[in-house]
């Protein structure tokens, strides 16, 4: 493919210290797993092993079969957070019916002001001037003052719709906690397919607890960032996806699920 | 990839004539370039080689570079039809702003009905159980008893929106025409990225003219399917491409310009 080149820059008057850039955009690729739509309508199954998931990509976020817990991906390690906060490596045989991963390379590095949250962390990325017409992977690492996660139970069929499930999710607080924290930025075209905007995961650094981010504030931490061109979407063949409605319009579901 | 399969069986009641049936869905992958609503907007200048996409697939539809004229793909050969109708074999470094190919195996095979119109195609599809929610690629080869076609002219920057460009397209129609038609079913959650539902481009047995479908009647018509459960996205990484606003719904400028 012949590919084009941009440069992103970040602007000085961010007063952000930044660490490394790199301006050429290469060709990764964002590889997913089944659409949120399918999800949000109760598609629980697995469809794709961590051993496949793991090919495609070293960071990212996701679920497991049975809805079981909260997927995310470090370093080709995959972790499950489970509805008690507690995080484990998942085994290779283990299946996810909605995940989305990348092979992370850090194009830009830099670190963030004390006490960045979600809302200041995506005006920085405005004002850094990310393309919002473009998927992006973020690596948050080092100490938060404050991050806030939640999980969700394993469930047995008949499955629920993820609005339901939601309603009674565990909570989880950290203060002045050591992690990482992944995930990634999606254009507002994906709506249905993916989460439009920002989707984070928390893991610590002793891998002993983590979840779906809900609100975060930074003491000490480095984001890298890592902008996708591609695009890589695995459907399910199972009739249960052929036969699913996916023509609704589930946003506001969706509002309610990922707040 | 651990891959599930289903079976798309045709029923009796459609009195269809199943001249061959694989029932295995493989992992054939739809490759688009760019989004349809980067199109919609005017980017039209070519971010991928004609050489590039055939390396991508060997049945498509799409465009050129300044929008000039409309592409089809057949059997590995990459053909424009331009705005005086005509149709030619298009050179390896051209390049297309907007495109959608893949390496077409004939999962199904079936003898359409005479006078097998747009609408009943679409109709005998759902009836014949094809799943809404994966990617259909479709040739339908043989006589039509009618086919109308539109074309697009070249255009010259400042580009014009795609909805102002087709108000004056060139139409053309052939009666009693031998050809084969190319092109796919996409599922509603594509909306903004490329067209929901179907969109098919024609080119004449002698490879003489074509266009864009605006409609048709068979006479002695076979129609091939292929079901797509893989869709790959290339984002142009142009300035233009990184600015545009793709936030707006754009259907209503669609339909006007599908129709």
């Amino acid at each position: 493919m012949k590919r084009l080149f941009i440069t992103a820059t970040i602007t000085i008057a961010l007063s952000l210290s930044t660490i490394t850039m790199t301006t050429a955009i290469a060709g990764e690729i964002l590889h997913q797993v089944s659409t949120i739509d399918a999800l949000l309508a109760g598609l629980y199954d697995g469809v794709t092993t961590v051993e496949d998931l793991k090919m495609q990509g070293n960071l990212g976020i996701g679920t497991f079969d049975s809805l079981d817990g909260e997927m995310i991906v470090v370093d080709g390690q995959v972790f499950r957070v489970s509805a008690d906060g507690g995080a484990r490596v998942v085994a290779d045989d283990e299946t996810t019916p909605f995940s989305s991963v990348t092979n992370f390379t850090a194009e830009q590095q830099l670190q963030l002001p004390k006490k960045t949250t979600l809302d200041t962390l995506k005006s920085l990325i405005v004002e850094a001037g990310l393309s919002p017409n473009l998927f992006h992977a973020f690596r948050l690492e080092g100490r938060f003052n404050t991050v806030a996660t939640r999980s969700v139970p394993r469930q047995t069929k008949p499955y629920a719709p993820l609005v339901e499930v939601v309603k009674s999710q565990p909570l989880f607080n950290f203060e002045q906690v050591d992690g990482v924290m992944v995930g990634f930025y999606c254009p507002a075209y994906v709506k249905g397919i993916n989460v439009p905007g920002y989707h984070l995961h928390f893991l610590t650094a002793d891998h002993s607890a983590g979840g779906h981010v809900l609100s975060f504030s930074t003491n000490q931490v480095t984001l890298a960032i890592d902008t996708l061109p591609r695009f890589a979407l695995q459907l399910p063949t199972s009739p249960e996806f052929a036969q699913v409605d996916l023509k609704r319009d589930r946003q506001l579901e969706l509002k309610k699920v990922e707040q």
